[in-house]
């Protein structure tokens, strides 16, 4: 960039995605894309967002078209309050605040708790938008070791706690590993983040999208003075509302208010409106159901599609919940070269490499099941278990390549 | 604050508004508020905004309620290029990004071109919102010397403007003065910035709302090299929708769109598709003329009640636009204190200080004329009137007071 204006640090280390600009072309319809994390749209409930939006231009058009509270419309916070009391904990409206989609909880949680050099404890892999929301405020990452039930709290050491601003965790169906924390994990990790004066941030966007057994109480419910708790509307009613909330302790509350502010006045009140009004008389328990066994079959159909296409050196998990299947390949298979053959094929993923905040491994990749109907999920992945093969094949014998 | 949590240092400097605090009490209805910069919901066109809900269900209803791209829906934002292609300068597509109200547009800004210690020219007095925002990046504010025609450029200096990142204007019915720059100081302006190589913000949501005269060309026409230029659909549609945009050179269009990218993913599709339609077929240009109507009316009968109630030591102006006006009282009289005997009084307005980047006059406060309707703006002036007459009394005569 010839650089005619003078950048921030900030925005000099922003740099474009590769990935990104690769994975543009999988919009186009010929493509069989499991990279995106695009809810599917059968799920969007689009007759009750009409018959609420009907009400709301009824019953209350100027005040949805008007300028609203930065904290978000008390009816609703109110609502989510009294959905996320449960498992022994008692949410205050005041602790609720509405966002722009829980993205920009995220950034308004970097703009107040982080300084460059802050230490910030993530997960291996965790969530790219956070990463890429944190990088903005220059803190420094500390990794935090997984295994296939998450965080691995018995390696967390006093050394890695000591100091850290916060640390980031994802405990249902964790974006991009698909993955779920038990239940002893949950207790150990908000305990030791307690003992250590670590706050921790519960980004919880899949949490109602459980497929096999009981949902888990969230670490908010473990300990709610010391927790940040990050909700979505994207994935249980459509996410082109831009809908998410926070809830946090009422000290940092105060100071999300004015960041939040600061950073678009509010969240639109139409769409708040309209929404409190779709969630009414329990609509979101009839159709979170809908959505599960959707999502619960199209699981089914990849996780058989993996044993029966791809090669046994690959390993992956399988899914109690979520959008998402962490797939590694065998050590030297580089998916970000394989991602392009796989768009020649016309089919697509994305490499796993950018979600670690330090050692990436390039032999990952993530798939998601949400986006492509059933019908298509087998033609995929037989394609793309056909390249990883080639690639592996490619690998052991590399004059063949 | 006990701090439990260790705070951002920008988060540290953030103070909760004392005015802020003490306008929440004007949302009472028996308050007379020329506070808030609320429009009024009488211009807000609910059928036109019903017909383009209807319309975006009927025809693209999965498509609004999906996940968009960062940049924006691509049709809006091919209407707002073509929109601001007039005075002689065609914009691109390419740079416009939707923003979730032109307030986000001030964060993202901040962001990208904000270090701690930056220097950031703004006017005296300035828009509090942007100064919050910009705020929480740290830099150096520098005010701008105004006059009743806003930015006196012969007191810009070379010393001044040196090494500053950007300037931050709005040429159109400032918040809060009302003021408009005339075309000579327009041209000068952006000659001057652009021989410095300082970039030049244009902050504009109330160009369209003027009552007397031609609307002037915009900064952003005189050099889209060195413009960036800010625009919302707030003013003349409704505020509840949070849409607004930003036309930026393109070099820096692609950092504000990663930025952004971190901040909400992307505006709601769902709205920005309804305005979509909701402007097609030339419909500001039929509706824009009755907000113009009504406000312009309700601005004189404030002038003519600021005539009639307010002393002789007062100073005001007649804007020819926009929201406010900007009143001076004589030295040593504080608006904040006087704010708390209007609120006993049922009338309520903004003490000027707080819009100062530096050296507050104390003696200033912003009307609207825009939010309360016109039958009650004589009252509330009559009233308001009165303790200014009181108040300088007391001045005059300490003894009394």
């Amino acid at each position: 960039m010839t650089a005619k204006f003078t950048l921030s640090k900030r925005a000099q280390a922003l740099t474009s995605s590769a990935i990104r600009e690769i994975l543009k072309v999988t919009e186009r319809p010929e493509v069989i894309s499991f990279a995106g994390g695009l809810p599917s749209p059968a799920t969007f409930p689009i007759e009750r967002m009409r018959w609420a939006t009907d009400k709301v231009f009824d019953e209350c058009a100027q005040a949805a078209l008007q300028y609203g509270p930065t904290e978000g419309f008390t009816p609703l916070r109110e609502w989510i309050a009294r959905r996320n009391s449960k498992h022994g904990v008692t949410i205050r409206p005041s602790q609720v605040m509405i966002t722009t989609g829980s993205q920009q909880g995220l950034d308004l949680l970097g703009k107040v708790l982080i300084d460059p050099g802050s230490k910030v404890l993530v997960e291996t892999p965790s969530y790219l938008g956070a990463l890429q929301a944190y990088s903005l405020f220059e803190p420094q990452f500390s990794p935090m070791q997984t295994d296939e039930n998450g965080i691995v709290t018995d390696a967390l050491t006093a050394e890695q706690l000591k100091d850290a601003r916060f640390m980031y965790c994802l405990p249902n169906f964790q974006n991009p590993t698909g993955r779920r924390m038990p239940l002893e994990r949950r207790q150990d990790l908000v305990k030791k983040a307690t003992e250590a004066g670590v706050l921790v941030v519960e980004d919880d966007p899949y949490g109602e999208l459980s497929y096999q057994g009981e949902q888990l109480p969230s670490l908010l419910s473990m300990n709610p003075d010391n927790v940040v708790y990050m909700g979505s509307f994207s994935k249980v009613l459509a996410p082109g509302l831009r809908l998410g909330y926070l809830i946090a302790p009422e000290e940092l509350h105060g100071k999300l208010v004015q960041a939040k502010q600061a950073a678009d006045l509010h969240t639109p009140s139409f769409s708040q409106r309209i929404v409190y009004e779709a969630v009414q008389d329990g609509f979101l328990d009839r159709h979170i159901p809908e959505i599960r066994t959707l999502y619960g079959h199209q699981c089914e159909l990849m996780v058989s599609a993996l044993e029966r296409y791809f090669p046994a050196e690959a390993q992956w998990n399988r899914p109690a919940g979520g959008m998402f299947i962490w797939v590694t390949l065998p050590e030297g298979v580089d998916t970000t070269a394989l991602l392009t053959k796989a768009i020649e094929q016309h089919v697509a993923f994305v490499p796993g490499a950018p979600f670690f905040a330090a050692n990436p491994q390039p032999n990952t990749l993530r798939l998601s099941f949400v986006t492509v109907p059933a019908e298509k999920i087998e033609l995929g992945m037989q394609k793309l278990g056909a390249l990883v093969k080639a690639e592996i094949a490619g690998i052991k014998s590399p004059v063949a390549a």
